[in-house]
């Protein structure tokens, strides 16, 4: 089956990455989780972005904060679908940069933006991508919305015993 | 083959999205188009969420502006991957409401958002998504992106001629 | 006498969405709590909206964060006035997305929006407009009003001792 | 039957505000209307808030840009629920000084915010909140939201024929 | 000799307003402190604002937070100077609706605004006014911003020990 | 008599500058005009802020754009109040820049800064300042605040006409 | 002598980035101009970065707008001083996008950000940058700014004399 | 060989300022480091900006928050390449103010700015542009680049052991 790549500028975007891989694991996807820096590593992020389709990748998520140029740069050069998320790092200006330099992508070039620290949606998204041509997969998707539905409702039975009382 | 839907909130959208449109029948995938407003007509909202993908849909294009709901309630009530486009539409504050009302979703329920008016990367990237599980829609993808080399080289000549005489 | 519905997106709003209730139950007026997840259970959303100016509600006060659409999808379903309070929720950028994405709703959809998190003026504006119509609640809003105007002339006692000793 | 003030901080207000005059007559409201500057004319300010209630109206509008302190300051002197509409006035910075200072009420005091120049939505909110208590005005609500409705499908329709020949 | 009020519209205010205190003490100039809440003792504001310049008072001082509406009016109701001060209270939206509502001021009703918790220079600018029609206070704001200068000089040579070894 | 100084960075601030000159001449307030660029006659700006008070002038009002830094410098320089006008400039990111750079000045520098091209009410500040210690022009002011309102009740009347027909 | 790269991402950005070579003509500096795509030619963006210090180029002057990479991406590549001109292209947000994605560069790599489509300075910068070291250019620069001066004087006398009459 | 000026308005920005100092040290650039506040000590950053390129300095970095005039006030007097650097100091908004003050230079007078608390970004510039005409330190760039490239990689081949187990 497919495999998605979760990669990300520097390892301190790691605790907030790892969402997305936990996500994936649960709907059984693999995934291949590695550091590919825009800024630091360049001849990597080209090597990678040229090949990944070859390699049995389907999906690429990448995670950066700040001036973030990865899933950009990895849009320009794969023809994969690419999952942005925006990092909240430590040299960001309360995540505007880090998001509009993902999100404001020219004409042609595509990125998939996320919410500001949302690696677990990106994980749900390129399952949802997968699962787009895949009805087993699908259905899994559906199963863990009802998953989801069933804690709200949960939830909501607590607040109305106090709330209400 | 897969078809794509392109929903939007108000005709008044119609001139952005067109582009969607157009890219999408570039590539030679079906489209379906319509108007969905998340706040005049919840009725079809719902109608359309829940079974866009038992009618052959594989992805949702959805643009909207201002406090924009349509992308994030179709992400809530489809298994299908929704893109998000933010529309900067008359009533919008320079596009920020758009953006972020339809980037901004919470764990569990993604929304692919592209640029502002973003709407031919919406279309670019749809095909994508298709793209990742069939090679021949990825051979074209990478011929889209030849084209647009080729277009930017031939800029390059010119401006060569111009600035450096 | 009337009721006023509160209403939010998950329990982790309800510390803020709080405030609405305690102060609705000062001015001796009806509440009932609950969580309705726009993006979580649309379903109930939609039962709840199309349904809550049926069942002896007059208002709705909903608490969302984020990509806030609780509020939104609320005031399109229901013909009752909708109070919207943006919550600085988790993964909310500085509270923008909250208010924007409540506040900037289309032409023939209002959402009465409070300050962010100002869960306690929602529910002072629900006792307004229940009062609007209800001579004996008017009147205990001014006393209400009173009330303030007794703590902060106290507090400037205080003030004018200190400061200008 | 209940009369909606509609009052405003400068003539130059007065195109934005007249869609709130427009649908309350549509739906039968009786409308009063007038200039009141908190900055310019603070006695009027200060008479008009303190006797509103009084004077047989039920639901003020209060419209203002820049530092808009008509829609605060009305709410702090009348127990009348305060809806604020913030106008992009020539010497506004792209609206956020309007929104921000009509929206960002403390405790105790609210003011009902809706979206920049959003006066009809004022007038709508107006007409909800004296619908709440009034089941024959709650039903022309009704009726109006089916008539959104209805031209939504129809533009629908028109765009179905176009998009998907 | 001339005497500056200081006023702010809630005792949690008063931290940041302190500072306006001292540096005037400094400067041997009289004040007077008070609470005045535009929201919550409109009566109090509108005496205090049309009496001040029969009192004694010849520069008034105003600090108030989110939509911070003292400032603006004082400025209405007095033709006195009148600093206003953004505080950055629990309330406010990084301090944004504090500044944006005291400096946005239409025309005919200035505010001189100073920096975001900035009550030191508000101190500062109001000795500033009353020396520039008295020599001995002037001469004691230049003596001020030579010990400014002094304690920079000091720090500098600080600096250039460490820095430069 | 008091004379108030009017600099700005470049003639193409005049436009807007020229609204201060004016109403101080309405005031009969004597004024002198500048170009004084911080950025291209820095040796200007230091001898004109060094002298200024030497030279009969009371008040310094400046106005410039984008990094706006003449208020500032001048405030660095002078013992005078000094005033400043955030102009929105051809270069300005919507007149923010001009804004945070003449605001946010730190501790012991205060520059009295009002609204984005409000050079109208540096002027009027600038006269209330000098009347802060001129019973005169104190009543000047006084009358002028008459006229605000008597323009504002008049223009009233007519929209009660129109609106209320 | 030591020639400047001016690379922009689009002929687009031609009418923007002219500015830059017609200054750095005056300064009779060398320039070349070409178009460099970060997102649509990857490959000639690599090229350029890794080989321009080896092909007598000193100083690469790069301008993009929207989620603008080219800058940063030839720091990342290049061991020359990049300068980055943000331009207000017609995909970006007010410019927010093109400044926050040059500006906020992660720590190793830094691109010197000029002001928004500041295409002028960014020539005048590398102008000094060559004559930080050139004691020819430095002075060709300093006569530079004393015209900057003496334009500036000219014009102050214009307005002195329409102003003070 | 050539040096670098480090200047800062306060000493406390030092801690910010500091990377910029160690990375230059690395680099074996000579510096010097000092105090100059343009608000508190204009006569020294007067002499500062007009003398340095006399005094054997190539370089100058320039850090200060809030409304940052250092780096501005000395690009306006020194022929010398500045780079600024915006400090989120204590009364900063968020950082807005100080990126804004350096970034937004008026035409012909340029400031290099860096990201926000980017000095170490700042150093590096700095011996870049002296590299720019030296071949010996443009090689200890590049090999600078390969550090932060082996470190990524290092980094990365952690992240490939936990994530892909």
């Amino acid at each position: 089956m497919s495999k998605v790549a979760i990669v990300m500028g520097s390892t301190s975007d790691l605790p907030v990455m790892q969402e997305a891989v936990e996500i994936l694991q649960d709907f059984k996807i693999e995934v291949m989780v590695d550091i590919v820096s825009a800024h630091r590593t360049p001849e990597k992020l080209f090597e990678f972005g040229k090949n990944a389709h070859k390699e049995g990748i389907s999906v690429i998520i990448a995670g950066a904060g700040g001036a973030a140029h990865l899933p950009g740069m990895l849009a320009s050069l794969s023809p994969l679908p690419v999952i942005g998320v925006p990092v909240k790092s430590r040299n960001s200006i309360d995540g505007w940069d880090s998001v509009l330099s993902i999100l404001q992508m020219p004409g042609g070039v595509p990125v998939a933006t996320v919410a500001l620290d949302g690696a677990k949606n990106a994980g749900i998204l390129a399952a949802q991508i997968l699962g787009s041509t895949n009805p087993d997969l699908q259905t899994r998707i559906s199963e863990y919305k009802e998953q989801l539905k069933e804690k709200v409702i949960k939830g909501s039975e607590e607040v109305r015993k106090q709330g209400n009382s």
